[in-house]
């Protein structure tokens, strides 16, 4: 294959960029509506701004340390010279990711209250449209930043392998995998931190505001209000955009990593990039086919956004077939198309993930409504039934991911070559994650549903104009569960191929390395069951955390509601910044210990167990993490979605008693679905990146 | 060595059985009180029996079933002819031990109460004799049943290999592995169909008796108050004695398979059989150090339970040394001594994992206190603190055991032989489980107690009676959460002693086998995930089913209030039968499901993914089923306590908001503790179990 394919990356990434930056220009082309939404939505944008601010100074500090860390071990030849550079711009382009999509959802959501009130379509034009810019910068900056460090080290500072393939693939992979590890320590942080923060936020303002004082939801007398708002964006946009940021560039980068294993070299190091590539245009495409009439109902705008999905996703199902065919030379070794159906199965597998998630979570389904049932009983029952409902719902994602696994590893040839077989498993991430730009688009224009729909209330905008935002609020519901599952889905594919990606890591460092991987070796059965721990003592970090962090936020929010005269009355402005200041602090100090649990376990686990008690670990920490995540993600929707259906009415609404029991298990869920649950699937991700960049150290001075 | 050593076996469990049955006779001994309490205790008693005839009933027909199908494997050569035989004895031997253990338990309870009205050590003493029947009688009847095939086959079926010690062994320890599966088989049925029980007559007597009708616990006129008595001695009596035969039973069987690879032939096979029979001895001796003097407070009442452990454990320590020395010939190979410190570490493990349990549990250590105090704001709160408590709780454990392996494998001469080692990982759980006789004793004490309370407050005796028996059952909480931690421990070390068993067995059968164990081969991977859901799944099934039964016992209560005239005002007798009734047929019912799912799915996965996916899933079922088995514990078990302690009087006491919020806790938590967590631990000793004996089936037949 010649190399000139290559270029169409950084070309894909310059497409994203443009689109997304012709979809911000459309978004900020509307108009913010009356002063009063231009003040609110201005100071849900500064609340924004500074916690990434705060949030991204008190990073650095991390980085800087993991900078002179890395350097360190870089001076002592434990590492390569790139790695600490790599380290930094995965965090740079992670971190950026979510800046970018953060200002245009807080610039889009008075926008998209104001665009409700013309129609529900340009209310949906706007949402949406906010979201695309997400959705393609993400894809856009990932692909630049494989493209930069790609061509740099490929022309520039190891130009001198140039001679032999598999060397600079090797030599190049490794050095792109640490720029993963930068993205997902950032992730963590940012899915922490945001988790946390929005969850404090929303605890607060719902016990003391709705609770206690007794005013409605979103109500601008209520102190937390703007934090709540601010929540929504730090935690559901920017934490999202980080973590498929990484998801996506791991699994680039692993799939590249297990090129040469394979025998593919530069062809199939080029499969992922340009799946990528073609996956930008394709998601490009689909996001024409989103819109809707005038008329529409719920039902017609899910079948709006679905259909952008599906056309992006036909676009690759077709276009991957010739990149497959002309980048692995399929016309000599014909065996080589056994990498498409790989493709095929992570798409396939990343929708059917996404409709499970959709039919435990939904209220259109039975199992949600079961769930409401069972509030009839009480608190009580519908806790045991909502954790039973997630813990029976992981049934069908590890069968769907088994499946995709079985067919892509024997289609791509693991029945004869091992290699071969494991790289049709990272290919089959890739293919699950290249109709990312339209997906996260569907995703993160929910965040911006919702805070229009607080912006409409709190700027006393005609009731009509609510009705609007809470149709596509809740549209964004059902379109945040389908997401959730495929970022755990995708996580889960991304973080195998990142366990395989180590192993050839540790191969190509000591190509005489004495595996004992087997499930009996006591070390990697160690490592299994600690493995296996991790993802349940991290969720507890991540819940005590939000409980703290609430605490203090209620007690703001009393302080305020007694010490401020008039605030009851309306006559006075409630202090929301402080209780921004206070969501942010307490987000920024309780992500540290879930976040150097996650850095120092592979670490720890090295030193004593050595390479094949990491590779249990990673193992046990992926298989639990993704049963675990699919779990609280499915409790915590479908607890959310039990209460709305009961203040849609269903027995006895708002107010009685089945209600109360459902804002239990709401309340419980918030933890679940927004905080723990997705900071797992960055947490198994960001394990096997650790494992990678310390393998030196570990190999050098591990007891056993 | 002599083989007349294994002499000592059978006479250890001649020794324990008729210790069981001298401490039986002192038990009955003791006078059951007024006509009232007769009368009650009968009614326990009659609704006990009746829920195990209709158990024991539907099980034989599993078991006839089992037996036609495992005959039909056997007659075309697929098992050997002794296997059904083997199958049959180990579910009746199981079945008996908690048979034997519920009779005692509920001819101890009235007896128990009209001790008390004596003196606090009368109480103890009866209610622990009762106690020492159950434990007695398990460890009895399991070095009964061992014996009994262990001298057939050795003698008897397979006398004709005498000359090859090596396949002597591996012929008895495959026939005698299916005795095994018989014993699992029958635990599980007892520990699913007793937890549902025991939960459904709880939640029913609670939410109609004292919630709806208002009367306080155990009042006579409560229809369901005579099943929720039931229910102790079903479930956490018989269900737990069959949960420990089978670890029992299941650890020295494994060991003994192990025995042959690891090069000690039947030298080695001794061990695990005489380390049982000096546990017995051991044991024996430590009961007599259990007494208080009459002016004993709880501290020092469990101060006389744990002295009765401490010297139990003592000896063994002190004799397990020449046994092993013996047996192994350490005189001409001083390495085998190394197995020694594998005894240690599983006899420690045990104690340490039994302290972790009791400090996240027990209302004198900070989380619990924490917990209550996380009542303040609320059941969503408590709830929330409660499922992170016991998440991290799950560190503790996993590093005893992972230390316990570690030391274990590479003390008994892993670092030289993979085989040894993995011989002393099965000696150090039969270590643990040594002291099985006087542990088991201490905990299956506290139903005992509990039901002592029951009667004591129904026959109305004096106050002082029913604070004798609630210091009784308040200690009882705190050995039952030692005894849970003990379970879960010895199970989780039990399961990986069969999945090296099956290795075993599948080499036994097909020597030249062609292994790829490798945590990355795709069969072992997907197995890891689908056993990673498997204890998911299983908990999800078993929390419905107790929901589905304790909503038809609230609707018997409801019913016998509406209709029975006189009830509420104690003219008119309430239909206690109907209520036993509805929760054995319901326990009947819905423990069906769950135990198929453990029976089906290593076969299905067998089916599929071969012997190389079976063990995957083994791995993965056994380190995420102990994490989930000891979260669940320690949340209920938190819970539980944390409950009592706001009842004792913190934070408003009983009646308070507080209270009402850990009520909520407490309620989520039955099922976590009693039937879903419980459950696990024999889910992940089966499912070892069930692919032992199907691997013949599983060589022939499978896709890969």
């Amino acid at each position: 294959m010649s190399e000139w394919f290559f270029v169409l990356v950084p070309i894909g990434s310059i497409l994203a960029l443009l689109f997304a930056f012709y979809q911000a220009r459309k978004v900020l082309s509307f108009s913010e509506g009356s002063a009063l939404m231009r003040k609110i939505s201005g100071a849900v944008r500064q609340g924004a701004n500074a916690y990434l601010k705060r949030q991204y100074t008190g990073v650095s500090v991390f980085f800087i340390v993991m900078f002179v860390v890395l350097g360190i071990m870089a001076f002592v030849g434990l590492l390569t010279p790139f790695v600490p550079f790599a380290f930094i711009t995965g965090g740079f382009f992670s971190g950026l990711s979510g800046f970018v999509g953060m200002k245009i959802a807080t610039a889009a959501n008075a926008r998209t209250a104001q665009a409700s009130s013309e129609s529900l379509n340009q209310g949906l034009r706007v949402a949406f449209s906010s979201g695309t810019v997400m959705g393609f910068t993400v894809i856009g900056l990932g692909l630049l930043d494989l493209s930069i460090w790609f061509f740099l080290l490929k022309y520039g500072f190891y130009a001198n392998l140039a001679g032999d393939a598999a060397a600079q693939i090797n030599a190049i992979s490794a050095a792109m995998l640490t720029f993963g590890m930068g993205a997902s320590s950032m992730a963590l942080f940012a899915r922490v931190g945001g988790g946390i923060f929005t969850k404090a936020a929303d605890v607060g303002a719902d016990l003391v505001g709705k609770v206690e004082a007794g005013i409605p939801e979103d109500d601008p007398r209520n102190p937390a209000v703007i934090a709540d708002n601010v929540g929504d964006n730090v935690g559901d946009v920017a934490g999202m955009g980080a973590d498929l940021y990484e998801s996506y560039v791991g699994s680039i980068v692993a799939t590249i990593a297990l090129a040469v294993s394979a025998g593919y070299n530069f062809g199939g190091a080029a499969v992922p990039m340009l799946m990528a590539a073609v996956g930008t245009v394709a998601s490009i495409i689909g996001t024409f086919f989103v819109r809707c009439g005038e008329q529409a109902d719920q039902k017609s705008l899910l079948h709006a956004l679905r259909k952008g999905t599906y056309v992006a996703s036909a676009i690759i199902i077709v276009a991957s077939f010739p990149v497959i065919w002309f980048a692995l030379d399929c016309a000599h070794f014909p065996e080589r198309i056994g990498v498409y159906p790989a493709v095929l199965s992570g798409l396939i597998a990343g929708v059917l993930i996404g409709f499970f998630t959709e039919y435990f979570t939904s209220d259109t389904y039975k199992p949600t409504r079961e769930l409401a049932d069972s509030s009839l009983t009480g608190p009580a029952t519908i806790i045991i039934s909502g954790i039973s409902l997630g813990m029976f719902s992981t049934l069908f994602p590890v069968i769907i991911v088994s499946i995709s696994v079985l067919v892509s590893y024997f289609a791509a040839g693991g029945g004869t070559s091992f290699s071969a077989g494991l790289y049709g498993v990272g290919i089959s991430a890739v293919g699950m994650l290249s109709t990312l730009g339209i997906t996260l688009a569907t995703d993160a224009y929910g965040p911006v549903a919702d805070n229009a729909g607080g912006i409409a209330e709190m700027a006393h905008l005609p009731a009509q104009v609510r009705e609007r935002t809470d149709a596509l609020d809740s549209l964004g519901n059902t379109t945040a569960a389908t997401g959730k599952g495929f970022a755990i889905g995708s996580a889960a594919l991304t973080a195998l191929a990142l366990i395989v990606a180590y192993i050839d890591e540790i191969k190509i460092k000591v190509p005489d390395f004495l595996f004992d991987l087997s499930i009996l070796n006591p070390p990697v059965l160690i490592g299994l069951f600690i493995g296996a721990m991790l993802p349940f003592l991290f969720s507890s970090m991540t819940m005590q955390a939000v409980g703290r962090a609430a605490q203090s936020i209620v007690q703001e929010v009393r302080r305020q509601f007694k010490e401020i005269k008039g605030l009851m009355e309306g006559t006075a402005d409630a202090d929301y910044a402080t209780c921004v200041d206070i969501c942010t602090r307490g987000a920024q100090k309780e992500m540290i210990a879930p976040a150097l649990t996650g850095i120092i376990s592979p670490i720890a686990v090295g030193l004593i167990l050595g390479v094949n008690g990491v590779t249990g670990m990673l193992a046990g920490a992926t298989a639990t993490g993704f049963v675990l995540a699919v779990m609280m993600a499915n409790s915590g929707g479908a607890w959310d979605n039990a209460k709305k259906y009961i203040e849609a009415g269903k027995h006895g609404g708002k107010g009685s008693a089945a209600h109360k029991a459902a804002i239990v298990g709401d309340t419980v869920g918030d933890p679940f679905k927004d905080t723990s649950g997705p900071s797992i699937n960055i947490l198994i991700k960001l394990l096997s990146m650790v494992s990678i960049v310390f393998a030196g150290l570990i190999l050098k001075f591990s007891l056993l």
